[in-house]
């Protein structure tokens, strides 16, 4: 008699971190943009004060206070999480049971299929058209499917590509699922349907501060819905799920809303900057089929022989995401662009 | 056609913070020591080298040397988590699936039932015979239920009481159900089955940074395991569960294996003392109807009109914990036990 491992668990892999030192790291659309001083200063006082002995405050007050005075939403509205991934994995095992039906579509961000997996959530794939979304596919598969819950990036990463608000609220407005919008990279572009998230019983949209805030590090992420919903994700979260330290740098940071919306900017022209770059190499390199136009700090290519390139450029020391026969490059900083730029060229 | 929140949910109450502000706070079994200026600057020194723009080691494994080099136990056996509730979570979720069941024990931490629910895993639930745990009643109580896993903490929250090592061991040999022993309290005892790990297939420990260690605010938990189950622990994680802030922490505070060996004494200083003050109480006052031995940092006492006693301790700005007619208090310095024993005292 001794016990076995699940069969389901013998297989699985766990995720495979870049290791390897990089020096231009542009696969994991993180913000180029490390903390300033003054507000690394600031960070570190609002540490300073933290009693570590004692649990973190189970509700994150003032970070709520924060977040939602940055948003201008009310405060009673939003729930903070440990990144949006706890929110994702929450959301999916609370609101639904093991073995309803959830719709994502494809491609899309992929831990949404790896949380509804865990929780014996079926998972129902919508194949993008040409790679956009459109409302009236998003509505038909939630019918066709009676999933009880629809997830989705807006913008969308990996295509960098939108979905427009009133599409959105349409999608929302149509179906009697609970919707889960993941606007982690609406920061960079028009379209949030965040100050909506009021008007409708069956809305949850989640934001991120590991892009356009640059505080990957901290893992902090935000659910905004109704009273009622809120009040469900309060219950079934952890009770002390995001920590002192956190919750003291996030509120630190989020006071500095000039400098995020300056951050944001920035990025906005980097990516920019790599977008055009990378279309003038299209021009004379016919291995490049697409150039996705972005809504994001990304730029997602459709490229001939995208493995080999993924690998040449990691001999460089310039780290993308090679996903299925594109690559997802992230804009890092003026040199890091034309690093990576020079690169693509010289390889192709 | 509208969205519903289901029934399951709608009933369910959010975790209810001690918002008043009391000057002795007896009642979260926290460390009384917050951390001394020397170890904050190294604190504070390890979270300024944080690169706050990027996502933070998926493997903590500077954390995990530090925290295997002080239990010397190989880092490779160990996974963080964001606290130990995202660890018990974790494995009740992927080690069950659905209707399967998991024994724990009454009373025990209410959080282990809590998961459960969460995850859809049926709790079958034992009742403990004069609070004290029984190797031969774990052992049945399994077998009967043809439970799964088992998870019960060790040393006991709330009861104080411990089941000795070998018959934690005996456990695990004789039943093919993955043992899951939270010893968030065993560092101000002795038998720590951690260094065990590596000789079964079906052992998990738990530990964490929030009782002994006074690291309450940075929430950070291990899980100490074979190979095969480490290997699944680190697959269904989310892959970046601990923050980079917690991690720079941890590391800086784990390192001064001396204060935390020193801390961990003082405390245990402390509880002795508030036992034998609680003792004495006992000797003249009838309402005290049993006060158990301890081997963990708080005291537990079974006391006719508990609610109004604790009731009355709040009115003089003391909280404990008050959990069907019996209290828990935990150790506090010097001058909060002597508060709380007079308050006790002068109630009573």
């Amino acid at each position: 008699m001794a016990y076995e491992i699940p069969e389901r668990l013998k297989k699985l892999q766990s995720y495979q971190p870049v290791t390897e030192v990089y020096q231009v790291r542009l696969d994991a659309n993180e913000s180029f943009l490390d903390l300033p001083e003054n507000i690394r200063k600031d960070v570190l006082e609002a540490i300073r004060q933290v009693e570590f002995h004692r649990y973190p405050d189970p509700e994150a007050r003032e970070l709520c206070q924060c977040f939602g005075e940055f948003f201008h939403i009310p405060s009673t509205l939003i729930t903070a999480g440990n990144g949006s991934d706890e929110l994702i994995s929450l959301i999916i095992q609370s609101f639904l049971i093991p073995g309803e039906s959830m719709v994502t579509v494809s491609p899309d961000f992929s831990m949404y299929e790896f949380y509804a997996q865990a929780a014996g959530v079926k998972v129902q794939v919508l194949e993008k058209q040409d790679m956009q979304l459109c409302a009236e596919d998003l509505i038909q598969k939630v019918r066709e499917c009676s999933a009880g819950l629809l997830i989705f990036s807006n913008p969308c990463n990996p295509t960098a590509l939108k979905l427009e608000r009133e599409d959105v609220l349409k999608v929302v407005r149509e179906i009697d699922a609970l919707v889960v919008v993941d606007e982690a990279y609406m920061d960079f572009s028009e379209g949030s349907v965040l100050n909506e998230v009021e008007n409708y019983t069956n809305l949850i949209v989640l934001k991120t501060c590991s892009k356009a805030f640059g505080m990957a590090a901290i893992r902090l992420g935000f659910a905004a819905a109704n009273r009622d919903i809120t009040g469900v994700l309060k219950a079934v979260k952890s009770p002390y799920n995001v920590n002192s330290l956190t919750q003291a740098a996030g509120c630190a940071v989020l006071k500095h809303q000039d400098y995020l919306r300056e951050c944001t900017e920035k990025i906005r022209e980097a990516t920019a900057e790599l977008y055009t770059g990378l279309k003038k190499i299209e021009e004379k390199k016919e291995r490049i089929r697409k150039i996705y136009p972005t809504s994001t700090n990304f730029i997602y290519i459709e490229i001939e022989g995208a493995k080999s390139l993924f690998e040449a450029l990691k001999k460089e020391g310039i780290s993308v995401r090679f996903m299925n026969g594109y690559l997802r490059i992230c804009a890092g900083n003026h040199k890091e662009n034309k690093a990576v730029l020079q690169a693509v060229e010289k390889i192709l």
